[in-house]
């Protein structure tokens, strides 16, 4: 009937970038429940259920913890425009590409930012940070726990320490770690917190959790002036989350139901265990990698561990590499952008997609795909390596996905 | 496994409310293709089909013509904030709560916003518009297609009128109207159209689609200030649809597929078949309601046919006869809110959801729980009244789907 625009038809991919990551079925099946009004209080229940099982993931009792209506990027705007206001002082912990955009966001504003660089591959040192802010009035601290365009890592405690000492408020960027690695935002004592859905939640792509503390609902409460966004103003955005569900806009409804699919799936799993998944599959990854030849770009201290950033064998175009296991394998990871583009890869191994299996078909694949550019590994050794820290991994009683 | 999250088991609602209205089947399906990436190239493919079946939706040549990764309310904050810098001045049309909600945006922006009211349930007059105009240097004129709220029709030629006069730009909130009610974004020279995909286009709520003509594109060029949200600005949004394909943000991909099904039907019914099977519908609705003895809000010059608001009747406590639809026949329909609350009930007949069943299952249902409360209506009369225009309408071949 439509010869103009036929049925979709995409390739079946095997997605092992920073995002977006693979879905389970399930999280698939969930998504085509048919949808109810946005006002139907049958929906808020599901909605309260997705506010404790956020909560559940974030370790927060943190009451402002939702799901923007919009995509990671979108709550990194968040984080900036609801906390600060024209004038106030911000610092910015930039040592990559999101980084950055949280400095552009907070300019936006009006805000004074302050940027604490590093260059990109390495952390934010935490003793430049607490010297930016000597003799300054910081309304507040934005970091990244996991910086996907590196692929590094950096731990919150010592920001917080200095977010402290000069009474600001400690905004975290967890896009890429909520639900991969250990994260604990009462704990840990973060102020504000946002990720993605698309992470390592395994959810689908177009929403992001944002959870507000005490603090921060403090800062919120005392604006001098209205958020410059109607859309992501979180004084009337909680108000339909929360207990006056006054409307606000109407949210992505087959998201939210695919969402709290994907939040069941961790609740069963545990979130020690996921954590502990991630940690493995990357582990025989970076084996794998290493055994093949291949260096990373973060020093072990700093690796995350959802994203693992490798350097480009000299020599070696990446895009092309990419290309190639894009079309003969469907297996896609990523390159790198910014100051890094075209040095390294990028391996995402996130929520479902953290699996023995993809670990070894990207290692097989990376090396047939290398080889054909010129660069020669010893035949299996990825594989090999690989399967050696699975094997010294019985102490996990099954592998799982 | 998980006691405390069950499964999601949500009712199955007939929606006819003024959105997210039903969805189709196909549209569902397409939401469950597996997600590719949003840099794969096979994903810019979808993209562009989107994009030119979205221009053929809107009747528009204009290059920049992409869903927002938003609600209908995400959109029409781009539409005020890209156009609008500190210290500009707009009109806006207020009537209803959608205008509002534009003048609230365009205020955000430190735009002075000149008011041109009618009381909510009447159009505004385009000769205040005019008026509001005199002497002032006004950079647009925002008015709603479709005021959702009210019920409230408003032809858009007479605004842009005005705003030729005054060298304005013309936004358009087409949210409820787009693919309902005849629009030619080209024909009717609109600068900045905008939509949502939850009525009339009957895909999944979560996007917004957007276009800009040749005014509003120099506009964007020559902004002096960069735009206040970077999750919105068009000015670089416009680069991950467009040839650049520069990562923005991550979009809301199996909303993307459901779009792209959903707009390949309207593509096979064709626009004018869809104006006037919502048509067709709206006038059995309105027939029908009026011979139960309902009265609409709106004078039919100016009445919506996508969203139809009626009278509650003295007496009757709308929100407990909206309830009993809910809970005993999964029937939803709308109240009012702000001026309008408690005062009437809102029905709407968009996409998927303009089917002479519903029409008929709305009357039937209607007739029984208002006669519950205590309002009376002749046996039968509403169905009957649909009935009589359905069998007025011979020439069409098929009433669809």
């Amino acid at each position: 009937m439509n010869a103009t625009f036929p049925e979709l038809n995409p390739p079946v991919r095997i997605m092992l970038t920073p995002g977006p990551s693979l879905m389970h079925p399930r999280v698939y099946r969930a998504m085509v429940t048919p949808i109810i009004g946005h006002l139907d209080y049958r929906f808020m229940g599901v909605m309260d259920e997705v506010q404790t099982m956020l909560r559940n993931v974030m370790r927060t009792k943190n009451k402002l913890t939702i799901p923007l209506s919009g995509s990671g990027s979108a709550a990194i705007e968040a984080a900036m425009i609801n906390f600060l206001e024209e004038g106030d002082a911000a610092i910015i912990c930039v040592a990559g590409h999101f980084a950055e955009r949280m400095a552009e966001v907070a300019t936006r504003v009006g805000a004074t930012v302050i940027r604490v660089e590093a260059p990109w591959g390495q952390p934010v040192d935490p003793q430049k940070v607490r010297e930016a802010a000597r003799g300054q009035k910081i309304k507040l601290i934005g970091m990244v726990h996991g910086e996907t365009s590196t692929g590094i890592f950096q731990p919150i405690a010592p920001y917080r320490e200095v977010a402290d000492e000069c009474g600001a408020l400690l905004v975290v960027d967890a896009v890429a770690t909520l639900a991969g690695v250990p994260l604990d935002v009462d704990q840990d004592r973060i102020d504000v917190c946002f990720s993605g859905t698309q992470k390592c939640l395994s959810a689908p792509p177009g929403m992001a959790p944002i959870t507000v503390g005490p603090r921060g609902e403090e800062v919120l409460s005392r604006r001098k002036s209205k958020v410059s966004s109607w859309y992501l103003d979180l004084t009337i955005v909680q108000k339909y989350w929360g207990k006056d569900r006054t409307y606000h806009h109407t949210p992505p409804i087959s998201l939210i139901f695919g969402l709290h699919e994907a939040l069941r799936m961790v609740e069963e799993e545990g979130l020690e265990g996921r954590w502990q998944r991630h940690k493995l599959h990357a582990q025989a990854l970076v084996a794998g990698l290493e055994g093949m030849g291949l260096e990373m770009v973060a020093a072990p201290a700093h690796r995350m561990i959802t994203v693992i950033a490798i350097k480009a064998p000299a020599g070696i175009e990446e895009v092309k590499v990419r290309r190639r296991m894009l079309d003969e394998h469907n297996l896609e990871i990523a390159g790198g952008f910014g100051q890094l583009a075209g040095k390294i890869f990028r391996i995402g191994l996130m929520g479902y997609g953290a699996h023995r299996n993809n670990v070894l078909l990207v290692l097989a694949t990376l090396e047939k795909v290398l080889g054909e550019f010129g660069f020669r590994a010893p035949a299996g050794a990825g594989v090999v390596a690989a399967e050696r820290v699975y094997a010294g991994a019985h102490e996990l009683a099954d592998v799982r996905t």
